[in-house]
């Protein structure tokens, strides 16, 4: 690499940054001067929420302990935040509760997607390049429903869907090549044989526009800890089309989403709507902390985000060429904007080794067994001059 | 109620507050001057709390972000708090992890019990008394095993169990009445049929000693919001016995409970150990705030919080025969030892408006539909004095 394309790149990366309408957010976030390529783990802190957990704390729970559940809104927080990510993925208010953990929230829509097809529909299909924990919930939701689970790849779905498919499962961007599926297509075409489209949006909310309601799907599952900055753990939320609420029937039926709680009848009668989809009590301080975190959203529109996260890829990926030796690295995200979701893969043999001695440079993404670099863009706080930077910082360890 | 039946009881409760070695534990806690007798709901905030959530939100999350699930111990966290609550309810280390709701940890168990049990046992006994969210999980636990669920009291129990039992499932201490059932007895016969026995401590962890490894319980789940004082909704555990834990077959098995999580295979293989509980990323601020919340434990004996719990439910009992009407309420929980929780649940007609009035007051308690007023007494950090005021206080409000 000579020095001139670097400084080339570097001019260029100030000039996008300093066009970049979106920039000014990254003030919303506690940032040093690491760049910081892994919000497709753990998305960075936003500055207010330290001061509203305190309150949560201190005040909700401290001073008024048990009146903060009504008082503080504490029991209804799991449908309220859930009306706060709805936008966010192209929902309608009163589809969306969070609480539970992203593979949990599979089980509960994956039985209860099997439980609204026919009931002679034999096959659950999984994406087999899936994040294995939906792998994993899946067998177990096919192995207690006596369903047979059959993964395929992505793009084997529309030859495997037949009348015997109750479901699908699939994952809107694989985690490991920042692969974007079209779940509009593969939703239509799991409705054209009858069959239901459950599909986890871990990778992709918060980083491109979903369009839940508009493409039809079924139901939807998804973490808070990535491009929703809801910190370590945050609580996932479920989503259960507004047509199917009648119809949702849990196979985790807890006291939270029963129609009257308090009533402690011994008998279930499930709550209308999005509550029904609750299980036990709310984990109020990670769900508080959650609820504060979305905030930063606040005028953001979901399409200027994905606009600067393909800018952003594309961006770095061009560094990665201009600067590193031809056949070093491949890159095994697609190029084509409409499969590319907001993160980028590479592989090197030496993936593990070359990922600790990026992170001791101040280049946080991470490795992902047994050979990929990954390195993910959150548009709200990484900008042009950290993804040049990474990729020089990159070359110079793989040189 | 005469002034000086009154000011007998007051100063017999100075005397006891005096005599009390666990009196000086309340300064481990925020309180006011307010009489909170709900600690049976949702435990005071432990006065070290905060000064710890704030460290974990802006030095663990804030500056080291991802690195924190090494350096921060993030992920160990559901086994290593599970190895601090192990001593509270009497079971060796290595068989506890915390994480997810009880509801969600009440399905592991059950659906694991069935399981371990002969493939010829048809039926699962609930307590039919029982908190409600346990009747729910198990019924849908029968449901999804092909199982009978049969609720019955803990009274029946012992006539109810037959060589078709797979599975028991029992509250320790009934949630609306306080009564403590023999989980030691139960148990027993639940073996002695060859059935597996669950229980939930949500009433009874952290208020008198439970055994579980003494006395051969299978599984046992629990919430730490209560006696355990770890903070609104946060995380429950799950106790699976050693010896159990090879054949432990969790409904759950996410990405958190494999026996190499970052090894992304698309089969599942358990974890050895109490980890196998585990199921998705684990809520890691509620997690973090119930292990800072431990620590009031320090130097705690159990039967020593036992002690005082009987002590104070007896000294509130006496002081609410003494300065109310006879029959304006009825104790409906036992009066034998052997057979009481840590909460006096009393019934009158107006419950409902009674307990409003009381709170106004500054005596907190609980009410549950429909004519039950509940009182909590965690030994911790309520005195004798706090008893003999709210008895004071609820005869005022009686007369």
């Amino acid at each position: 690499m000579s020095e001139s394309v670097m400084s080339d790149m570097a001019l260029e990366a100030g000039k996008l940054d300093a066009a970049d309408e979106l920039a000014p957010l990254r003030d919303r976030f506690v940032l040093d001067d690491v760049v910081y390529l892994d919000g497709n783990s753990l998305g960075a802190l936003p500055a207010h929420v330290p001061d509203r957990v305190a309150d949560v704390v201190r005040r909700q729970w401290g001073e008024l302990r048990i009146r903060s559940w009504d008082e503080s809104g504490w029991w209804t927080a799991p449908e309220r935040i859930g009306d706060r990510i709805a936008p966010l993925v192209g929902a309608a208010p009163g589809q969306i509760v969070v609480g539970d953990s992203t593979s949990v929230n599979v089980f509960k829509a994956l039985v209860a997607a099997v439980r609204m097809a026919d009931a002679d529909r034999s096959e659950i299909l999984v994406d087999a390049t899936t994040f294995p924990t939906d792998g994993y919930i899946a067998e177990s939701a096919a192995r207690l429903t006596g369903r047979t689970l059959r993964p395929v790849t992505p793009a084997q779905v529309p030859g495997a869907l037949s009348t015997r498919t109750a479901a699908v499962l699939l994952n809107h961007v694989d985690y490991r090549t920042g692969r974007l599926h079209d779940l509009p297509g593969l939703t239509a075409a799991s409705h054209a044989v009858g069959a239901l489209a459950v599909w986890d949006l871990c990778h992709s909310a918060g980083a491109l526009p979903v369009g839940l309601d508009e493409h039809g799907v079924d139901l939807a599952v998804g973490c808070t800890y990535k491009y929703l900055n809801g910190g370590p753990g945050s609580p996932a939320y479920l989503y259960v089309r507004q047509e199917h609420q009648p119809r949702f029937d849990s196979p985790l039926p807890g006291w939270n989403s029963h129609a009257e709680p308090f009533g402690m009848s011994p008998s279930y009668t499930p709550a209308p709507g999005a509550p029904r989809g609750r299980v036990g009590t709310p984990d109020i301080l990670s769900m508080l902390a959650l609820e504060a975190a979305l905030e930063v959203w606040d005028g953001v529109p979901v399409p200027a985000v994905r606009a600067k996260s393909l800018a952003l890829t594309d961006f770095f990926l061009r560094c990665v060429r201009a600067y590193t030796e031809p056949g070093r690295v491949e890159s095994v995200t697609p190029e084509r904007h409409e499969e590319r979701g907001s993160q980028v893969a590479l592989r090197c043999a030496d993936a593990g080794e070359v990922m600790k001695r990026l992170i001791d440079r101040g280049v946080v993404g991470d490795f992902r067994h047994p050979d990929i670099l990954r390195f993910g863009f959150t548009p709200l706080y990484v900008g042009f001059a950290d993804a040049e930077r990474a990729a020089r910082i990159l070359a110079e360890e793989l040189a």
